[in-house]
């Protein structure tokens, strides 16, 4: 009726600056004409109705979510400003493989507002995403980013930290550095692969970016890929992904008889409890997963007191920590 | 009415076989006359309302729940079955200290059904149980028992678990063993008091049953009570009653040039992640908190289908697993 496209609409309606004044009032005038209050038609519809903050999961069989380190922190975050806020939270298993459809926990009064953890980047995702945010429902993503998208998002800084990974391990005198990371279609691994292939060039490093391997995320998969990892080529830096991957390498490793340290540098991402449990002791990326669930949870609960929803994108700093796995020359 | 007690109505209710033919005629004659149905009242009511299951938790600020093994490994085992018969799962905080008003979930129904994590023994938290169970509201506590209570619990062998964690610092020639347990107010706590007693007892032991020490079940409070444990009087051996405060006490026995296993045997309990991975390795008792939340919540959701509501009480297998901090010979 307006003769603008629906993403117009939208921006219109989230208050951004991108829309020309003259665009705007003929958006305005069509959806008064059409009698279209999105604050009062969706918002009073999502506000603060069941007194829920839905947290979607995925859901694997077999997979112990709360004792996934990422998972739990986030987690422990999320419940400290739920519990703070006065809200309950409400866990939703996302069978994945099974199609999306976020919108029904808001429909049936569910849910006020949803936080999304564990998102792979997907035509089907991003489309039930859009169709979250067309609706006005308030969510926000959680450690993922999905470009060109006008999401609400609280991520980390996983290039600088896959970047500072990187460095510290051509510091340690390594020349030769292999990639362990997870499956693409998440937007941190996506993230750190850029950071290792950066940290190469810009220390004259290229034309090595291509050893660059893949595992789960998981333990058994860092175990698995050893063999492949280890055989051929000699890296002498290995810069991992996670620190559950990492351990299993690291398990691998001693028992072919090569010592993670002294032998090939080893570094982890997360900063997880077990990497400083660990024998030897993972040098890690540490991620502030509990700051980002705590903002995750704060800045939807100002999205529900607001007149209008809000865009926000926020990434939290990544830090490197230095333990006994990269220090190729004190490691007996 | 009748001329019978509370309890007595209720165990007519709950189809128990403890009353009288007699008296539960007279009850269910006054039940009748008063139009009191708890089928059709109170159980239509509870059924299938929200298709969310509850999960009470106990909140205490600073404290990383999702962190902590024993509430992870029951949480993973509750969102295993939860996502499996097709609810969702309400996390509920609890606030430690404040009134117990577990009924106000049901009634604003919330939630179908509750689970109640790390209730404490005190005469509020039975007061508030016995009106929700005489409610008919489904409710199952795990990992905690009340005695003399009627209460649908699932719970752990935790005196034959204690009781075998001592008896096997008895057979590595230990003569004299201290207790570092956690607060009494939990059932679980003074079942591994029980078991340390008995053990004692019937290795000719007793006499020292006063070496009982108490920490808060954290890594803090297992690093402080070192001190005054292991000053004055001299143990050889050490069963704690969970793995972290072990792990606490064992970070001040290395300090302090103590060789946990050589000079002194320790033994842990929960068989958490962290017992395999620390130095030495921690032998300890496993509980299955997994198969318990899976357990808890199969059994309400039969509740719910059930025509009427049906008393359960289990208690599953404990189990000692030995590793290197109780071998008094082998750790040099």
């Amino acid at each position: 009726m307006a003769g603008v496209s629906e993403a117009t609409v939208s921006r219109v309606f989230s208050e951004q600056d991108a829309v020309k004044e003259h665009t705007k009032q003929k958006v305005l005038a069509a959806a008064k004409s059409l009698n279209y209050y999105p604050n009062v038609m969706a918002k009073n519809f999502a506000k603060r109705k069941s007194g829920n903050i839905g947290v979607i999961l995925p859901y694997l069989p077999k997979v112990k979510l709360f004792s996934v380190y990422y998972f739990s922190e986030i987690l422990n975050g999320i419940g400290e400003a739920i519990e703070k806020e006065g809200y309950d939270m409400l866990l939703l298993f996302q069978r994945v493989g099974q199609p999306y459809d976020y919108k029904k926990y808001f429909l049936s009064h569910k849910i006020d507002a949803a936080i999304i953890l564990g998102a792979k980047d997907s035509p089907e995702e991003r489309d039930s995403l859009r169709e979250l945010r067309d609706a006005d429902f308030p969510f926000c993503l959680v450690n993922q980013h999905f470009d060109g998208e006008q999401f609400c998002e609280i991520d980390a800084e996983h290039v600088a930290g896959s970047y500072a990974a990187v460095t510290h391990l051509i510091e340690q005198g390594c020349q030769n550095i292999a990639f362990l990371n997870g499956p693409l279609a998440y937007s941190n691994s996506l993230d750190r692969l850029k950071g290792y292939q950066k940290a190469l060039q810009d220390h004259g490093l290229s034309g090595q970016e291509q050893a660059v391997f893949y595992g789960q995320y998981s333990l058994t998969s860092g175990y698995k890929v050893a063999d492949d990892l280890l055989s051929g080529q000699l890296y002498d830096g290995i810069a991992v992904a996670n620190d559950r991957m990492a351990i299993g390498l690291m398990q691998r490793m001693k028992e072919l008889g090569i010592k993670p340290g002294a032998d090939i540098a080893v570094v982890g991402y997360d900063d997880s409890d077990a990497s400083a449990m660990c024998d030897p002791a993972l040098s890690s990326v540490h991620v502030p997963f509990f700051e980002m669930g705590k903002r995750s949870v704060q800045r939807l609960v100002n999205q529900l007191a607001a007149p209008h929803m809000k865009l926000f994108q926020e990434k939290l700093e990544t830090r490197l920590l230095i333990r006994e796995s990269s220090q190729r020359n004190q490691v007996k």
